[in-house]
């Protein structure tokens, strides 16, 4: 089975993108079984960390992705997959699964500096770093 | 810091894709030290698990990841950075680490067939499943 690794969890990250546009999906987790159910049937499947079981993609909300091509990168401990997406990829119904963007700090408005440094202030309270004053 | 959530080893992966090409460059962890390093200079920064320490993309390579955007998914567990790549991602001097393609079983050939068929065999000789005959 090619040079791919699983971890000590018997897992491996796949990264899905969108075969047309180029757009990251999702990142989601296959076992051996789920990566061979996947090469078998050429739809994704994945190992749900949460749930303890093997999910089909899409086999509830319709929201299948077909796989058009699989790699593994150099250390063979991800799997990058290119998928024919029907629908939104998302649970949340939104294209891909990420949607939310990190504020660079460089661009933050000084109303939120003060509120970020508000945070800083409120957790050195609460768990004061040694050598912080 | 966002709804990010580190894992039980205090860490993140991180997809990093090229944000000129859409190439889907290479996947790394970061701890909170490396992400907030990552969000101060503008550049990557990760955790090695191997080594046990942080690594600044092309420190010593010189194919630095300037920070073009960062997203983080639905769950909070996983983030997608958008990089400027200057020069190759990966340490094997190829553009992306994912340059391995896994032979998609419908286009295998009867010799590759008659290969992975062997492989199975051996495979079952070795360890026999329960209710494979």
């Amino acid at each position: 089975m090619e040079n791919i690794k699983f971890d000590k969890n018997g897992l491996i990250p796949a990264i899905i993108q969108n075969s047309n546009s180029g757009e990251v999906l999702m990142l989601a987790y296959m076992n051996e079984e789920s990566y061979k159910k996947t090469l078998n049937t050429g739809y994704t499947w994945f190992y749900s960390r949460s749930r303890q079981e093997l999910w089909n993609k899409g086999a509830v909300s319709g929201n299948t992705q077909k796989v058009k091509e699989i790699s593994y990168d150099c250390d063979g401990d991800t799997l990058l997959i290119k998928v024919e997406q029907k629908g939104p990829a998302c649970h949340t119904g939104k294209k891909s699964c990420f949607f939310n963007r990190v504020t660079p700090a460089k661009s933050m408005t000084m109303g939120e500096v003060l509120f970020t440094l508000d945070d800083i202030l409120k957790d050195r309270k609460t768990s004061p770093v040694e050598g912080s004053y």
